[in-house]
């Protein structure tokens, strides 16, 4: 078994309560930092410190009775985290942390790997856009380098009059500029890499996004076995590359039938959220055992399944369903775009990998 | 959706544990009422009460904030529950508690319904003992009526002498006496009743015990269809009957094709561990489902599978087999006899009666 009794968790929302869950399960007790006291995941774990994401005294304060440390998010400030990693492990390591909170240092992480991105520019002033756009004659998503998540942050620039229209204060913050692709379909991969190296894929998931937040994920992607293969990987490639610890969710545009990576994300991914009901073992376990040293479990599909997220809403009619799975986050205040919940929808008939 | 916000749960061990992490999921808080402050099931609720069971002041003052009071055992002192639920409901109805919590009413309330159990007789003091065990001629197990688990409060009677060297101080609590019988298997059915009356049952388990504690539960149990179905009808009988809501798990031996019911445990059981992995639904959300007014999932049972106690140590080597799913309670001590997890081994290339 693994020497690992006291794991931490940044963060306390709905993926660290999950996450905090699975950590009972294997017997773990789990320590949730986070700026609220009744956040979503201080109600399933065993104590929780209230502190603000930069207070790097309090971070080391707390971090100091742990065995491992992790995260629910990428928007941490990362230099608290190098300080602390000098007398604390943290998986999933930092440095791929510092890579996916800034999108310019992202997209030039794949493009030395030579994976296949939309083509994008560094922005550092308006003048940078203006030339871009008068130059290229493109369609751009403008996005800030960092902290932006769930389609914050992003403005879609469709030419140079639109640019003069949508940033008339021409002050904008550091971002990159990305050529807009017309996709046909997004889809992610999530997979786990272990202390050894070893790497675990689970099965695609083809997801669609409301208003910049992801709405559903239906897994199996509808898409070949060469995409999918091609799919797995690259978000291998990108895994060892990191020498990464950990679940990764990377995504993806498929248009003609070629990839193009979007982003990743350094943690559990919201549309992996089907593997707590229609797999040998959930997105959740599989990054415990990573990062304490436990062996993955080989990721066993039992049906076809359709996740939603209940997005500002408790409700939603796919709740009563037969084989319909419901998720609450437990958070006090329903608010617009605000995820409370999810459901996982297996479907019958579907075909079982395992049984196979 | 229910109008259920705080269930409470009288209890902390590991089926509280586990119960309480199905209260997260469905967006319930959980309130747990136990001695201990470090028990399994305060790790993974919202808040804890610590009590003396028999506290009637204390279990009514924690009772008070709920919406909803279950427990995880039987033996509570009922005439505490009796005067709570003047003022919230509690499920399973603390009738079935009184009747499960008594042998000698238990086995009385089977007999009243014509289903076949041993042959049984109440013992008041020594002298009932020594007449039956002089007049029949059999052997017996003596089980006090009340407050044994486990295989506690149980021993077993070959013959008059053996009665005179095992009760020397001819002192006993009341209790009942068992003719014992050698028998082929032990199986349980688990199945869940709502507010509705809607019975669902999940698949028979074929258990192994070891020194009176349950050891293994193998899914689905080696039986005949024909002998799977009357232990589920007499289940749903003694549900019925009952009025029951939430789950309940019925013990049964079986005997040259001829089913004798054990006892009945009015909560969740031991034996249906192996729905968290191998089944759509979970006993401890269907229990939860069932008491809330939620409705029940059809369970559907996703491959077979091998459930193994650990029981005194925290190690197996089962627990590294590719598809083992491992569950640790987080008691912070190791003692022999004490169920400090389990695992779920499932099978491959076992047939799915989902995918069917």
């Amino acid at each position: 078994m693994s020497p690992i009794k006291n794991i931490g968790i940044i963060g306390g929302g709905q993926l660290a309560r999950m996450l905090s869950m699975s950590c009972a399960d294997l017997g773990f007790h789990v320590h949730i930092y986070c700026p609220e006291s009744d956040c979503p995941a201080a109600q399933v774990s065993n104590s929780i410190t209230n502190g603000d994401y930069k207070d790097k005294n309090k971070l080391r304060h707390f971090s100091k009775s742990l065995d491992i440390l992790t995260y629910e998010f990428e928007n941490i400030d990362s230099s608290g985290l190098r300080e602390i990693e000098k007398e604390i492990t943290i998986y999933p390591p930092v440095k791929s942390l510092e890579i996916a909170q800034d999108r310019f240092l992202e997209k030039s992480f794949l493009l030395d790997l030579g994976i296949r991105t939309t083509p994008f520019y560094k922005v550092d002033d308006f003048s940078d856009l203006e030339l871009l756009v008068k130059k290229k004659k493109k369609q751009f998503i403008i996005k800030t380098r960092r902290f932006g998540y769930d389609g914050k942050g992003q403005i879609r620039v469709k030419n140079y009059s639109d640019l003069r229209q949508k940033f008339s204060k021409q002050l904008i913050p550091p971002s990159i500029a990305e050529e807009v692709l017309d996709f046909d379909k997004e889809i992610s991969i999530i997979l786990a890499r272990d202390t050894k190296g070893e790497i675990k894929a689970f099965e695609a998931a083809e997801n669609q996004h409301k208003g910049g937040i992801l709405f559903s994920s239906l897994v199996p992607a509808k898409i070949s076995k060469e995409t999918r293969q091609e799919a797995i990987l690259i978000s291998k490639k990108i895994a060892s590359n990191l020498n990464y610890i950990g679940v990764i969710g990377v995504e993806f545009f498929l248009k003609n039938q070629k990839l193009y990576v979007n982003e990743f994300a350094p943690r559990v991914h919201n549309s992996g959220h089907w593997t707590m009901d229609a797999s040998n073992i959930s997105q959740f376990e599989q990054h415990i055992r990573a990062i304490s040293g436990l062996p993955l479990l080989s990721p066993e599909r039992y049906a076809d399944v359709n996740m939603y997220n209940l997005i500002g809403t408790l409700h939603t009619k796919k709740q009563f369903h037969t084989n319909s799975k419901l998720y609450l986050y437990g958070k006090s205040e329903v608010r617009s775009g605000r995820k409370m919940g999810h459901i996982n929808v297996i479907k019958k008939g579907a075909k079982s990998s395992l049984l196979e």
